[in-house]
């Protein structure tokens, strides 16, 4: 009997593999499958169930690719069409040795959402722990603003999976959710990845609202952000993903190479740290750090458009590759050969972005500067405490309200390290704003330093 | 907020580093502490607190090696008389970032045995989690029988401290204890490694004993093994284990060499499988093979002599010198460079043993043959199931009981799937018995051929 | 200006990656290609270049996996009709950076076979090194017994290529030929990598024949052994081999799966050491070590049978897979999950085989035992010293002259170390002899114990 | 018979590890001795010889170390007096398996300076290759300034070496120095590490002075740098260094116990790349990008300070600290957690460098302005091309010459692409130099724009 969770960052993304006697079962896979594959041999087991808890919109499934190099079985709830795998219903049983798993029925989050009760049966038939998907998370609940004509429906949908079928299983049952902290799937997840029914109901903030009605009203009004790959992934994990024989291998491109591929549409995206991004980068490039790749890419870039990769060094190629390709970005052709230092050599024009420290962030917005301070945090962080003059735009939003922001002044963008604020600096340089500053440090700083901090609006 | 579990096989032993804040802290850290100076820097946390459940008997502790290379503090129960550390007592508490602990002193398995409770500050004071060391484990509690003059009195005292102290926190509190399934620490231990106390309340057989007097009795009555190694780990961990400064490089020896150390004391420990041991082996080697090494290591090897490998590839000799410097074997001379094969090239004389099938086995019983079954098991598990004719000697207890079994017979040794059975028949051809056959597949293979197995004693 | 030079064991293939300014080339590319990209981008390069010194008759070669992954254009003779690449003829100049490339037409062993002059521009125009192929190795030159019917004129052929082009390019120039001892394309060939042109015409002992009939003579006699599996690799390499999208990815399949298959057809290939063999195997098994089974499965193994793996640990089934599909078993349907640690504790039976120690192998032949003493070595070295009344078959040329070994008398295998009588006693069990034995060391232990030796026929 | 080159980058130092019959023998082994262990035992020898061809005075010779680890006897020149090893004279001889070694006294880089030549007695007693240590390199030949008042002896010593010993052994002698390009060791060096005596002889520009007089004039009148680490590295060499028994350990810092650390005298150490220090650093920080570290650290960093690390991630820990233990700063004790970034959050102020595009230098040059262009690039690259108005000062010279640079006016700094450039930038800083721009390219740039240079003084 063995279970280990993985945990895919970025996404914020947890899917668990486990079993007994031989067996294995995997829920919520991610699309890169070697890891699965690896942890079922080395446990002397032979995958042969894989469950989804429902259509996920925040990253490929990789269902597919796993069961395709498997031959396992794949489950999922039998309220969607998909068009692979098993519908299965509430009550539904399986099991791998002693390892009994039981189907619930938990929509809300989305329609066909199902929870997995997972029971020891060496000890007893009671339940021991339970996938709860995006029904609940550890600290927060999950979404229900996927039906916008149904909201109040829905939400009620989700407060009748996890008052009448979650909790009710026991205070005693382990609760293993779909996704983290910094997942864009629920904003109060807690930071760490263990927690049970018992401690939620006592100390989740959400499920204190244990009135039906009000706990519709409350998620009924969450604002939530719709990435626009959203889409994509909503498509893909219906219809199932194209086959992903091998990561795609990006070509080593020299510098003329790359700029005659970017000048024919090729979208420039820039792995480094900020601040080697700051110190020198190619004219209109994406600043999208390693780290945060695959939690932004999706906000910046178009699917119908080859990538090219500047990297610090060539071992990132791989991690880049692979973070792309869960949010369904296959399609990288190549990488800057040599690195920016190869660009320099080149004789090619570079670009740089100034960095202002906080200190004279702030004594600029004291002497009154005629510049724009972009906060591009979410409203929630921006309201827990923000700079004077600051004006709110979250950083996914950056693209659809570009022309919120005016054109002719300067910008320094801030956020609460400096690095989305990089990010977004990048953007609105390839926007075409020329005069952009980035506060690294951001308001992680400001709390080293004596800095006036407006808190709310 | 970061929790990482390491588990260490052989001696099936558990170990957390978990942190918050930028600060983390091990709770039982094995010897070789790499993992833990790793998992803490790419958590971006610096170790400050190590904590020892208790004076451990079945491994060497790595707390001193762990804080001579990060300069954290030790802490562990008062009622000992350690010659490193601090004393911490009930109700002492630490705080790192948003994680609160809080000790227990919950003695029983040994005097100065604490529990350490854990609170996730972010969302309440409330107990999210307990670390219980050998006191609780998941399906079973802590050994009681290392003060066999005050047996009544501690066992007594375990109660206490699970009914009294650890089970109170309530049912939705995670279970985290120091050992798993195949510890020498507890039979009955479960094969998963997760639990809460709610759960444990209600399944784990120990603990549905709630009277006192008859938990009491059934601690008295269990029968533990007390491998002779224990008493080397007991001493280590009151005074601290010699400085490791780094692995023991065991050099390279060529037959010749080999042949030479071993004629002056090196005991040859082949850490092959079972079958290439059975097919070929150096005369009078000890077979552990490498996944077995620090479960019965310790049961046949002396301290006082230095170790000689002979491996299958080069890249086992780091794990065996790991896996036996975690027991205090700090002594590998070195290894057969080229294997067994080199041996064999180097015309030196190679022994065999002779494996029997299960079918051959039985029909050898039926035809009355004058041999010894000698089953290796535990008596627990010669008791749920042997066949006719077997006499049960557990493999820890061969070197003790070795004059119970008769020298002029032929013996056939067996098991549960037959490695602990050719563990048995090396010892006993080095101990001069020439005529020992193994079972490959055991009481394993039994169960899929029609065989005629004794339930009991 | 970089060089690397990979060598593929078992094959003991030759190739080589180098460049300057950015592009690189390839010499002879195996069919796992990832090596070559890495060393590229690691350098900074380009793979650009692709050439064939020959069309290769012993292992599957990698040209179109690698210009299908890099882009880059295949160079290779003109004598031959390949389907894919670009012809070469003699003077055609190449130039990477500062290196320039000079085709020879050197046919001999094959009718298209080139060599290729490497010099450094940075330096001289002067030749520094010449990629050989097969038609002058270290030590020994190129095989000539494809073309039976015209033997004396390809191997006038070679002479002239040797002596009229490549020696003449001085002394001072380093040797690159495409295979190292142990390869089927050269018997003579030295242990070691590194020679020059002036060092082989002093001592490489064939071109001492400096008498173009001499030569043609010594040529013309040569016995060489012709694998089965040579025919696939000369389709492959003419016609282009299957794309090799990823290695392909073996199932673990249980016991009973493994033998239902194995009933259906599938080739039982057990890749463990030949102690673990000898101590217990799957019944009608092929013994292949994992380092001999590249050389050695080409003379086994039928090409539209899948292939089932018996692996020591998991981690060998990369190795075995990339090892086989280098000679083009591209089939590997799955291994035994669990090894045969989990065949055994299934019931099911399971062979052995007896090793015999060279001094009671002798006293055996004193004795003058009914039983044929199997001598699987070649014919030099046989020669070089072998047992009294040994029989040479080639272990290779078991297959075909199997009728010559008597069916009904015991049967000892013997070679230089006890491998490849391994091998061959696992393959006359196979066909049904069941008396074999194996002696474990052979002719190597034989040197160090007082042996009886015969010299010659 | 085996052979394998051990490239150390940064010090372009070569060693090699060889051996025949299960011996091997390292020559000139680096302070890091892993890689020589793991081979000898993969290759199934034990390493027995340890050669060094000469006191080494550019990195830290790990002889000890390895003679320690593997029971290795030490050989070494007899002119010197060495605290350790054994002496060595001309026409000694050594054998390992067929692998015959002879030594030549080739004196003139150093007094005890020997070659030792290599024979495969499998083919012949002739010589088949030499290592030359620091006698004879590919493309150029060893630096004899170490003796200033004897300078013309030892050139004569030198050509005696190589004209009356090392050439005569033949033209198709390999040739195995130890040193490649980018040694301080010699500035002519080819960039490829594979040439024979033949070859050389005819094409190394400084063997074509054959005229004795003509070769010491020349060697004469070469330039040298000696870089201030040298005498700690002869000291070592000599003495023995410290022993190494495992990299030091540098412990994470936080930000303020980084900053603490530096203001009592820790030397901060940035190995980030150009542009990340160009982006944000901490101030008066040493930029030393980790490729760079071990050619550049020895003339700038001193030996009595701690040093502590910014790294990019967690990885480059481990090859930083190993890079400056081969030269001898074995004293590393942290390194900023959290790199950078958590240095920005934590409030503290941070410097940046300005980069400068050569088409804007190229105009600022045109318009006079009144600034430095400070070309840290060596003189023969200075001559081979150079901007207008540049001032040479070789980077490693720029500690001593410090005074030469005017402290009033802004400085731009320039080498070859950029990186140079900035670690003198980044030294003049923290000299108190506050207007320092970097050009990033530099003369790489300069080839592929339209730049005005001059060639020559």
């Amino acid at each position: 009997m063995f279970m280990k969770t993985l945990y895919t960052p970025g996404v914020a993304h947890l899917s668990y593999i486990f079993g007994d006697g031989g067996q294995a079962s995997v829920i919520d896979p991610r699309r890169d499958v070697n890891e699965y594959l690896e942890i079922a041999h080395r446990s002397g087991a032979k995958i042969t169930h894989i469950f989804e808890t429902h259509r996920n919109e925040d990253y490929v499934i990789g269902s597919l690719e796993l069961a395709r190099r498997t031959g396992a079985e794949i489950y999922h709830g039998s309220q969607l069409d998909f068009q692979y795998g098993n519908p299965v219903n509430e009550g539904d049983e399986f099991q791998l040795g002693n390892v009994k798993l039981s189907i619930l029925h938990t929509p809300g989050h989305t329609m066909e959402s199902i929870s997995i009760v997972y029971s020891d049966l060496t000890f007893s038939d009671d339940p021991l722990g339970i996938f709860t998907g995006d029904a609940l998370f550890i600290g927060d609940v999950g979404r229900t603003d996927f039906y916008p004509d149904r909201a109040e429906e829905v939400s009620g949908m989700l407060y009748d999976s996890i008052f009448q079928k979650i909790l009710p299983l026991g205070e005693h049952v382990l609760l293993w959710p779909a996704h983290g902290a910094g997942s864009v799937c629920g904003s109060g997840i807690a930071e760490r990845n263990f927690s049970t029914l018992g401690y939620e109901r006592k100390h989740n903030p959400v499920l204190q609202k244990t009135d039906r009605e009000e706990f519709i009203r409350f998620k009924v009004n969450e604002e939530h952000f719709q990435p626009p790959y959203f889409r994509q992934m909503e498509k893909y994990n219906l219809e199932g993903a194209p086959r992903l024989d091998q990561l795609p291998i990006p070509k080593p491109l020299s510098s003329d190479e790359f700029a005659r591929a970017a000048d024919g549409g090729m979208l420039v995206v820039d792995i480094r740290s900020t601040e080697a991004y700051a110190g020198a980068h190619v004219p209109k490039s994406f600043s999208l750090p390693l780290d945060m790749l695959p939690a932004f890419a999706g906000m910046f870039l178009a699917y119908d458009q080859p990538l090219g990769l500047i990297v610090e060094d060539y071992s990132q190629i791989e991690d880049a590759v692979r973070g792309l390709t869960r949010i369904g970005y296959d399609q990288v052709d190549g990488f800057l050969a040599g690195g920016l230092h190869a660009w320099e050599t080149s004789g090619r024009g570079y670009d740089r972005i100034e960095a202002i420290h906080i200190t004279d962030l702030e004594q600029r917005i004291d002497d009154g500067d005629g510049f724009t301070l972009l906060d591009a945090r979410s409203k929630e962080e921006f309201e827990s405490g923000h700079l004077r003059t600051a004006v709110q735009v979250y950083l996914g939003d950056l693209p659809s309200k570009l022309e919120q922001i005016p054109r002719r002044r300067p910008i320094t963008t801030f956020c609460e390290t400096g690095e989305r604020a990089t990010i977004a600096a990048a953007f609105l340089r390839r926007q075409g704003m020329e005069r952009v500053e980035v506060c690294l440090g951001s308001m992680s700083a400001c709390s080293h330093v004596a800095c006036q901090v407006i808190i709310g609006d």
